[in-house]
């Protein structure tokens, strides 16, 4: 099983640069459906990064850094590609990142040539980062343990391999986990379409739960992970992920159950302070007012759709990143790690 | 608008009685469709029971009662009829209560006009206890309060008017309660079919959430209760609820939120001693790999689909029945008020 597993997920690549043009994976459609897009312009990576069809905060950010190179490649005009990608989607922080990245890049003179390499260079960072991550959070748990997942953090959301997933993948392979939950992750259904898809092609044998069920999971004893992944994690610790993070770190604090954040240290954002600064994006209410296309609420009906929220560093007992891992996260251990 | 919220909450009736047979609200068709189920015998209702098309404790209850009455109408054995019936869910006490209760009639010599009155009764006796239950439980909440619910807990579920729901209709028209918010309630989406449904036609705006997203509701200062219904409550206060009830009970906690569970007297169960003895209803996987009929999730996947969960009494603030409200519920609290 593990021969086929390293195979596998070597094989998902959500973010693929064509030599003139970035191939991306519909993630909407899946897994009913594998669908490519081919974002011939900056426009369109826009188009893809807002509209969800690329998701995921690693792969985020490495899209629009394809963006940037294919319009110097073009050679459009950078200063608007940057600001439209960089509004694309507000919670991310791997978006600025990667942004920021290419704009130093810019800045010094690089041209098309340079761009893509190092454009090219994020992504290869990044899954190499994954690999290092994955190593390091599988050593933190215990051979036998049962983990619980929330949205996806596998392939698909980065350059491959995953961050949380990425962990899971490790703790499976050095026969330290031996259950896998995944919450569903109301209302795109990321944990339910894609971690699951991920999972399912590694072989890696995991069970499906409603995004309310996890407190009554976790009291059952059979998980001693929450491993997830970050949107942003601020100077304190303090992490802004997927919806529902924030409760399973509550719940996971009330059952004894440790929590781990996986993540790439281009999630870490040192210039914001804490949690209450992150901005959380709110999405269109009709997230929720419909499910594969069929409406399930009365006509008229309200609804109240965040898709991050911030789960507080006194609630995690590790943050995992390619530079090592923090336990117990607190201003002065972010402080080492990641300050300049 | 309080008018109209008169008006229109007493005009839900799920549960009719037709002078020859029992008529139910196809609740799993709503709210896109108001489809009406003729059950002609006690076989149908059992299957209407057990296929979620009449759910909600309360009116599950009288639904079965209705059937034991039907089925000595038509001079059919009652002994079977009563055991599958008391088969069709585990979880829900109201069910078992209302056959003991019928059961204790034919055992008293009961014929099968006196059992059509007795289901009468526990169809009366439900709504007024209901409307008690509205009173006592808004009398609780300060006003301009935001509250959140979840599943339903409404007319549909009950005779009329609501557990839960009904302390939310009695809090909005005393304007007490100034916002509601509704847990969608994965996998069957009680919440966003059947609560937003009932909320908007009693003209009472309200906001859908995911269930994952309570607790960075409580954060935001929103909501000063969580008021949810029971399946089964034990000697000790603890109570069994939809999936997702316990984790809100334990955000609830940790944010400082109240949380009030509302239940006809019939929902305890004084012979369970605590709610580990709670048998919990697992149904089919597949409720959680589809949704609206299509698939979701990949193929060969599994999922673990418990659709309750038990709420600890030390969670819970106030147990609310129509005999009174029990604060900080216990075993001896308990005793005082449904000891025998």
């Amino acid at each position: 099983m593990t021969d086929t597993t390293a195979a596998s997920h070597d094989s998902i690549r959500a973010v693929q640069w064509q030599g003139d043009h970035l191939r991306l994976l519909d993630q909407r459609l899946l897994p009913g459906e594998e669908s490519w897009i081919d974002c011939r312009d900056a426009g369109q990576v826009t188009a893809a990064i807002r509209d969800l069809a690329v998701r995921g905060a690693p792969a985020i950010g490495i899209s629009a850094a394809w963006g940037v190179a294919m319009a110097a490649r073009q050679n459009v005009p950078l200063e608007p590609v940057l600001a439209s990608l960089r509004a694309a989607r507000p919670t991310a922080v791997n978006l600025m990142w990667a942004l920021d990245r290419m704009k130093k890049r810019i800045a010094a003179g690089a041209d098309a040539e340079a761009l893509l390499l190092e454009a090219r260079a994020i992504q290869d960072e990044d899954l190499a980062a994954n690999r290092r991550m994955g190593e390091l959070g599988a050593s933190m748990i215990a051979p036998g343990s049962g983990v619980l997942t929330h949205c996806n953090t596998g392939s698909l959301a980065t350059a491959g391999y995953g961050t949380a997933l990425g962990v899971i993948r490790a703790g499976v392979a050095a026969q330290r986990i031996a259950r896998v939950y995944a919450g569903e992750t109301r209302p795109w259904q990321q944990g339910a379409r894609l971690t699951m898809w991920e999972l399912m092609r590694d072989g890696i044998p995991a069970e499906l739960i409603a995004d309310s069920a996890a407190a009554h999971l976790m009291k059952s004893g059979a998980v001693q992970w929450v491993i997830v992944g970050a949107d942003r994690i601020a100077a304190n610790g303090d992490t802004a992920n997927k919806i529902g993070t924030y409760q399973l770190a509550i719940v996971a604090k009330y059952h004894g159950v440790k929590f781990m954040v996986v993540a790439p240290s281009s999630t870490v954002d040192m210039a914001t302070g804490n949690g209450e600064e992150i901005e959380i994006e709110l999405r269109d209410p009709a997230e929720l007012l419909s499910i594969a296309g069929r409406r399930t609420v009365v006509e008229g009906a309200q609804a109240w759709n965040p898709v991050f929220d911030v789960a507080p560093a006194e609630l995690i007992d590790a943050i995992v990143t390619e530079r090592g891992v923090i336990e117990h996260p607190n201003s002065m251990a972010m402080q080492l790690m990641f300050g300049c």
